[in-house]
């Protein structure tokens, strides 16, 4: 029925923050007594935007008006307020536990005052209110008791960043969801209430960095035209306690500056970015600076002028120093000159400069060597690098995850690697540590995601994609929270509280994501990718213009076996590991075998742990996944009875899209695999139904999210 | 208030299919008992569709819910079905009114039954009760009395279309509302919620046919795996009364068919289209035709083989012939071996063929011989073409008024191009009547507008952009309506019925034509846009490859005066027009002044009929464009009261650039021609704050809606 149909759009487009009229009576009279009478100060932006965000809440879930004081009396239940404006004798009650907060942190408390029960909301800053009102919100979204609230919390990392890989003409290299949010040709006079709506969603889950812009980036953002632009967006985002950066092209000074050098050691060019910076900062007092992505891929960087990453780098952060910007530096970088093992060379690269970047410089470095596959081992770099304070960038968008098609839960993806232990300052050296900057006492922290954000109505194409920026926003807040915990909150927040539908669905996300690992890159197979677009299985590519982006240099399937050796009769890339894990990695019996084939070079009929061959495991593997899918498929139809129409069809659809792609991916790599193996698919195993001449036929020149021509 | 702009993103995404509460009471009773019991027969899919939007309208509007009954009995109170499935007696009552009705038709009647007072909606064919649903739905929306409704309608022209300029990688050759609907990379499978509303709207206006391709068209859409998407699209239309047309380029043959010519009159050709036609009608068996740019800007045409457009049109047109379905062949053509006055090529290629096309074939004219500028005198085409169904092409994208950022209500345009008289069959030969077929008595009829549709979530980038969708739509219906009309419906179904509201509402739409006119191209000027985009003035480009891709090819200005002559001193394009045309517009004393520097170079200081030299009077045509908009935006600030705040700052917003935007045209248009007037800008006219250098200076290399690189 198109009512439902309707009310959905408006659903996908509101994320998780819905604020459904909340039916349990228990619960309502429970809610509606805590804010009863509310005295809530919002004599700035920040606290306005959490006001309204109150104002439009309550209603909603309480189905009734809300009544404000505008001074704080003994009527109040619920007292909002910065620590600073509070009452002294209030004060004293919630003294300790301002203490300890960060500048971002909050307390959410019952306590009694004037020996009346109150709830109170407050915090060290603004900001800390802003997401103690969401988080408020949100408890109550979820339905959780708030009458004996005790909540202190604080942010872990520093730098909770999204990175936008959006171009000026509004495409999104690696985007699947649409387009740019960002409508450059209508700024900045036009404020797309897109803009208002993404930062309220970013603030609700303590996003608080956002880089507009592509890595392979475009000098023009840089010029006043478009700085106009930008500033009106930092406008808007600064009431939802958001900076904004750039990607800073390193040729810039030459493309919009009319110089003829950038090399980052000339006095010329050094004049050029401070003085682009001292404009920026002019427009935008609270710029974030600059992320860099250089030397790579055919960016230009510090290397074109004989000079290297610090060079690069310092040189910005000179620049940026007195404003309070900082530099994202990039580490993914390999060389085309360069023949060695492409997993190893970011850590060759950047380890000698450990210690010399300037305090304003963060490296940021993909949560593992290659690139974002469905599954890799932590980053080397992870641990090694101690003195450096090191950003991990996580990609939310699926460009090796089946595109916005594939329902995958990613933060059990995030979690395995944020759990993952380097053992470089010993056993509980885990890369959360790293990255909190507890291991090592850096004094800036960060975590970024490529966002899987874009035009499409509910935001991210998927419906179950909101939860991965959801998770992402949550992880980066607390990197030792748990994906099973994101999930329940996410399902809540956008779905139903009903446990009957909670339990089935988010076992569903869990295992999401091992099941993308096992229909398409199973025991640690990697990189086999189609060309280019990274839609669908290319196993066989062999043609492109240098060995290392193509699939049959990442499987090395031959008559023997298949697998990446990188012990030392290989590239001896697990050399970059702590011992024990270079130990553990190199021996085939300790290996953990989903990362079997990513560091050997394993037999045909290699006696796996269950007693299958290596060939008959892979195949199953694959198998696996397809009925993983299947299973996924199940658990929604029997999710039906708690779904709307739209709700439950919307999903199907792309489901029925997932399991066609999984059995694409089993089919055409088991044909393909078995020309080297050339052994029987085991019992199981479904005979594929197309021939693999049928499959590397298939082209699709114009998938979405391909970088653009022009660049 | 956030509440408020939440329900202003869903309101923006129904179009004017918002169903809001009737407040008034009186009407509201007189609608509750219209359809207090509603017989509705629903046994196929148009039907099936048209009670859905009952029952979602009908709740809405009416807030309660509405009761079916599942045969007609005496109960009813309205009366749903088509006339051969209505009883005897009823079919008395109606049968002369429905005997009238074209295919599409309708009536909705009120009449005595049984001694009852019921109202009856009946049709020839599902499709007309589908029309009639929406019509009836609309006029309660526009608070109609429907007591004594007596309405027998049908639409004038046969093909009422859509062109959609959609690229297969979702960028829209000047589109400036976002991206393509269609989401090539998840259909077949993902049926997005939009395709199903895009078709609601389509329908409630009478739209029924649809190209979802660019004119400068792709072959791969032909090919199976782009044939299984548009079929899962077609297959979502049909219930809309919806035909799909794809673009058909013109060398596909070679480049998806292994051919090595796709010359017109080769049988392996002829051959190859045949078949590729079976293909696509066993998809799709109400598959609509082809509509075909060949030979123009660079696409493929029987030209490059040595044949003419007969040749290529005719040849497709075989091929569909079987089938039923339709080539429209367009005339938009200029040779870049010609240097004849562009406007005069289409003309000079077309006429010898007239009465030599097929009879499946439909040659589509633009409504002005250049190219959608904001006001061009009609196509000469139009009536001189006798024997052939000429199809108009009007643009509602808004390539050359101000893309998505101007206010611009095009029915006026629409309407001024349909009315105008063509003269060849004597006085009264109008536009509208070449074209509704009834001038000459074609057997088809069509007309196209090139959509301003996109991934915006109010479809249309501008909100008033809805009514130019809107609007084409119901003159393709009834080229006789007025645009005064037009806007009533519109503000009413989408804004508000208030009178205090609409008057001052519907004026500011009603000259918003005039102002775009005024600050763009006064008294005549034409296609002074600067290259590529067309986004602002560019007057003074007169580098591109081609003397008629220049401005100053169209404007002349030169120190004697300004003008493009096309009397016979000049390219004489006057000749193309009837005799009475000709001379009205060879004569300087009896054009209308509107049409003057269209056809006529005017000395600088030429008095216009108002007394002022020509070159005051152009600045002053300037000046009035500025002061058009300023005077719409008081306009739209005194309609503040009746509008929530996201209505009014979204539309604020949007003025203000387009005040903007004006003076840019204004000051650089001014400054440019200045430079051969060597005259003072008349009182009146403000003094540009920048130089024309600075002008000039712009560049927009992002600008949205260009053409795609890989074309």
């Amino acid at each position: 029925m198109f009512t439902m149909l309707h009310s959905q759009q408006a659903d996908g487009y509101k994320l998780w923050l819905k604020y459904d009229k909340i039916e349990n009576s228990e619960l309502l009279n429970e809610y509606a007594e805590i804010v009863s009478s509310i005295y809530f100060k919002d004599d700035n932006d920040i606290l306005k935007n959490a006001k309204k965000e109150f104002s439009l809440a309550l209603p909603q879930m309480l189905n009734k008006q809300v009544k404000y004081s505008s001074n704080i009396s003994s009527d109040n239940s619920l007292i909002v307020d910065v620590y600073e404006n509070l009452p002294n004798d209030l004060k004293d009650l919630v003294g300790n536990d301002i203490e300890v907060l960060t500048d971002e942190g909050f307390i959410i408390k019952s306590l009694t005052y004037k020996k009346k029960s109150i709830t109170i909301i407050s915090a060290k800053k603004n900001i800390g209110i802003l997401y103690a009102t969401f988080r408020f919100l949100h408890l109550m979204q979820t339905h959780k008791k708030l009458k004996s609230i005790d909540l202190v919390d604080s942010p872990k990392v520093d730098l909770r960043m999204l990175n936008h890989w959006d171009n000026l003409d509004r495409s999104v290299e690696r985007g699947y969801a649409g387009f740019s949010l960002w409508n450059w040709q209508k700024l900045p006079e036009y404020i797309d209430q897109r803009y208002i709506d993404y930062a309220r969603a970013n603030a609700s889950i303590g996003i608080n960095s956002t880089v507009l812009t592509n890595v392979n980036a475009n000098a023009l953002v840089l010029t006043p035209m478009y700085l106009e632009k930008v500033e009106a967006l930092a406008n808007v985002f600064r009431g939802y306690g958001i900076k904004v950066y750039l990607t800073a092209r390193f040729s810039a000074p030459i493309e919009i500056g009319n110089l003829e050098t950038s090399d980052p050691l000339n006095p010329e060019v050094e004049k050029w970015w401070s003085n682009k910076v001292a404009e920026i900062y002019k427009r935008i007092p609270d710029f974030g600076g600059f992320l860099v992505k250089a030397n790579s891929e055919g960016q230009p960087g510090p290397q074109n002028y004989g000079r290297n990453h610090v060079d690069g780098a310092n040189m910005m952060a000179t620049a940026l120093k007195p404003f309070g910007g900082n530099v994202i530096w990039r580490a993914f970088v390999y060389s085309e000159h360069d023949d060695t093992d492409r997993a190893k060379q970011a850590y060759d690269e950047f380890l000698p400069y450990d210690g010399k970047f300037k305090d304003n410089v963060l490296v940021q470095v993909k949560n593992g060597a290659i690139d974002f596959q469905p599954r890799e081992p932590f980053h080397p770099m992870f641990g090694a690098m101690k003195k450096t304070p090191l950003v991990i960038e996580f990609q939310i968008t699926q460009e090796y995850l089946g595109f916005s098609s594939h329902l995958v839960f990613l933060p059990k993806l995030f979690e395995e690697v944020l759990d993952s232990d380097t053992y470089q300052k010993g056993k509980g050296s885990t890369v959360a540590k790293v990255i909190d900057g507890s291991l090592y006492g850096n004094t800036l922290s960060g975590i970024a995601g490529v966002a899987n954000i874009g035009t499409d109505l509910n935001w991210t194409g998927h419906p179950f994609a909101q939860a991965n920026w959801y998770g992402f926003g949550r992880l980066a807040w607390d990197p030792d929270l748990s994906s099973e915990k994101i999930a329940d909150e996410w399902l809540r927040a956008t779905y139903s509280n009903n446990q009957d539908f909670i339990e089935p669905v988010k076992n569903l996300m869990l295992t999401s994501r091992e099941a993308v690992v096992n229909y398409m890159n199973p025991l640690g197979l990697h990189h086999i990718f189609d060309t280019g677009h990274h839609y669908g299985p290319g196993p066989w590519v062999d043609n492109l213009g240098r060995p290392d982006w193509n699939p049959v240099y990442y499987h090395q399937a031959d008559a023997n076996g298949i697998g990446f050796d990188r012990t030392p009769s290989g590239s001896n890339a697990t050399e970059q590991y702590a011992s024990y894990l270079e130990k553990t990695f190199n021996d085939i019996n300790t290996i953990p075998e989903e990362y079997l084939l990513w560091f050997h070079h394993v037999p045909w009929d290699y006696k796996l742990q269950n007693g299958n061959t290596l060939w008959d495991g892979i195949a199953l593997k694959y198998q696996e996944g397809v009925n993983d899918v299947t299973h996924m498929i199940q658990t929604w139809d029997n999710a039906k009875p708690y779904l709307n129409d739209s709700e439950y069809n919307e999903v199907k659809m792309l489901l029925q899209i997932q399991l066609k792609e999984a059995k694409w991916w089993r089919d055409a790599c088991l044909l393909y695999f078995q020309t080297f193996s050339k052994k029987e698919l085991p019992e199981g195993v479904e005979k594929p139904t197309q021939s693999l001449e049928y499959y590397k036929s298939l082209k699709f020149p114009f998938a979405p999210g391909i970088r653009p021509q022009w660049d």
